[in-house]
């Protein structure tokens, strides 16, 4: 199975490279990176996207930085939702005091995630029968991570495995995630892949040629609350509607203990133009006003389980803690 | 209030301009149509659409027709959801069996819609309170009807009667009639429109913005189960968990009473190249396999009302069999 791969990195020539997702799937351009600044334009631009990939991003940023504490709070700000890229930069400041080596820090988080995407998938592809039709939103895939992906390393173990598995992938409006990168990714590793309008999701549901959901996460309060890429949520009320098991895989540093619940993560706003003009074409009227948030929570009572890499578990706060080890 | 008017008709030039829907919102083109082929492809192709505009122009086709008999199944078939279609075409049937006047019975059909809408605008409008936050899919409006429209009627109706109406415009994939067609048209008529991608309209309702839901349909059946665009039911999903009103508005024309339920109703599938390359611009991998219906059923048990041209009446077998005068 020939899986995409997001990062190059250079540590002697102190040099990061990422497949440009906002160019994806049409062309297949690396891009250099090789200060903070840039890696922030990236990660606000999308070039790199997923809450474990900005995290990684995030990391190499103050590997990157001549002045990596002064550097820290622009890095973790980049973008507000995905809780990984304060959990990197974090983890880089602790490096730092500790008078650690910063690329090793980085590759080490790199290098963890994608070991936890794979613990991910041992873990989800359990969860679903041998022969299954499995629907996913947005792109939570080796694009989003540091390679495999989280929902859609369930689907690479399973495939792996031996299962047979046939995914629907929702596009993902505005930016089509879905159906730029996984439905690109899943068509390059060979997975059976049907793509849909976000708004067909009910509708499959309801004619039972769903068997089960896998998406990922950009934060997991400690109530297990859960916000994603929007109109996760819808997906979550039509599973629940029709008893399709919803499941969401996320590394531990995607979840925020400090975070009581759904309500207190804050929802990054996107501009107008990607929904009015998202394609170079314009498709609205001029001057039309356009509410676009990013993400949305699905509340954790319509979670079925946690696929999290130190195994599967509740949407419950005390199982959430004990799985991430906290306190 | 300038409402926008989707036909023209010229008795004496035996023609029907329409204006082509699918070159909206950027330009607006009077497009003439001379004959029953014409307008079934601009049918076809969604120059035209919208259940009971597609019933005035089946209608008008009748009227073009050297051989009315001989196109009028080609006519009905045209597009398969929409009811409306082969009930004006039934209706030209029975005018032509008792030598009626062809020109002055589509003239009717088209009159008596219009006069529909606005019945339906005033029996809906009292259903909204006096500042309310309305939430619409697709474009059941003036575009997509003789004139004022269904849902939008009820907007138009409820401003026109001094009410304070903020819309929320769900763009509608894949072809956007959302985005392109009611945010045009309520811009238009100076009315407050909001755009938002069809996945934020789950999370909208969870913050409580949105007061009402009214949408149009293509076919209503005996026991009170709607097709309408693709993504009503998802739609209607939301708003039942959120206990936000969902409202359907539709002439008496749009019901089929020989329709026992929604799983009776033919759902279309349109072409793979309407998600994967819809704004002239390839968003997908090539060779990506596609599932496109153009319309979804909501159950009955989720529409809090109908709103009919003879009143407004829950969506219960009985009354609709009553207020459509069935039997």
């Amino acid at each position: 199975m020939e899986i995409v791969r997001p990062f190059r990195v250079d540590s002697a020539a102190r040099r990061v490279e990422i497949l440009d997702q906002t160019r994806l799937p049409g062309e297949q351009v690396w891009i250099t990176l090789k200060d903070p600044a840039q890696i922030i334009e990236a990660i606000q631009s999308l070039r790199v996207r997923g809450a474990p990939a900005i995290g990684v991003a995030g990391a190499y940023a103050m590997w990157l930085a001549d002045d990596p504490l002064g550097w820290a709070a622009r890095i973790a700000a980049a973008r507000p939702t995905a809780v990984n890229l304060s959990w990197a930069v974090d983890r880089m400041l602790r490096c730092i005091s500790r008078g650690g080596d910063l690329f090793a820090e980085a590759d080490a988080i790199r290098e963890e995630d994608e070991a936890a995407c794979h613990a991910i998938g041992r873990y989800g592809a359990a969860l679903l029968g041998q022969t299954s039709s499995v629907l996913t939103h947005c792109n939570a895939g080796s694009l989003a991570t540091a390679g495999y992906g989280t929902a859609l390393g369930v689907i690479y173990a399973a495939v792996e495995g031996g299962k047979s598995i046939a995914v629907i992938a929702c596009e993902t409006r505005p930016l089509l995630q879905g159906a730029r990168l996984t439905a690109y990714e899943l068509q390059h590793a060979g997975v059976d892949v049907t793509l849909i309008a976000d708004s067909v999701t009910a509708s499959l549901m309801a004619s039972g040629r769903v068997d089960a959901v896998v998406v990922g996460a950009d934060r997991i309060a400690r109530n297990g609350d859960v916000a994603n890429k929007i109109g996760t949520y819808a997906v979550a009320l039509a599973a629940r509607a029709h008893d399709v098991p919803f499941y969401v895989a996320a590394p531990r540093s995607t979840f925020d203990l400090n975070c009581p619940n759904g309500a207190a993560i804050p929802i990054e706003e996107r501009s107008a133009a990607e929904v009015t003009e998202g394609f170079g074409v314009r498709t609205a009227p001029e001057g039309v006003c356009v509410y676009s948030p990013a993400f949305d929570i699905t509340p954790a009572a319509l979670v079925t389980s946690l696929i999290v890499d130190t195994g599967v578990i509740p949407a419950v706060e005390a199982e959430i803690v004990a799985a991430i080890g906290g306190s």
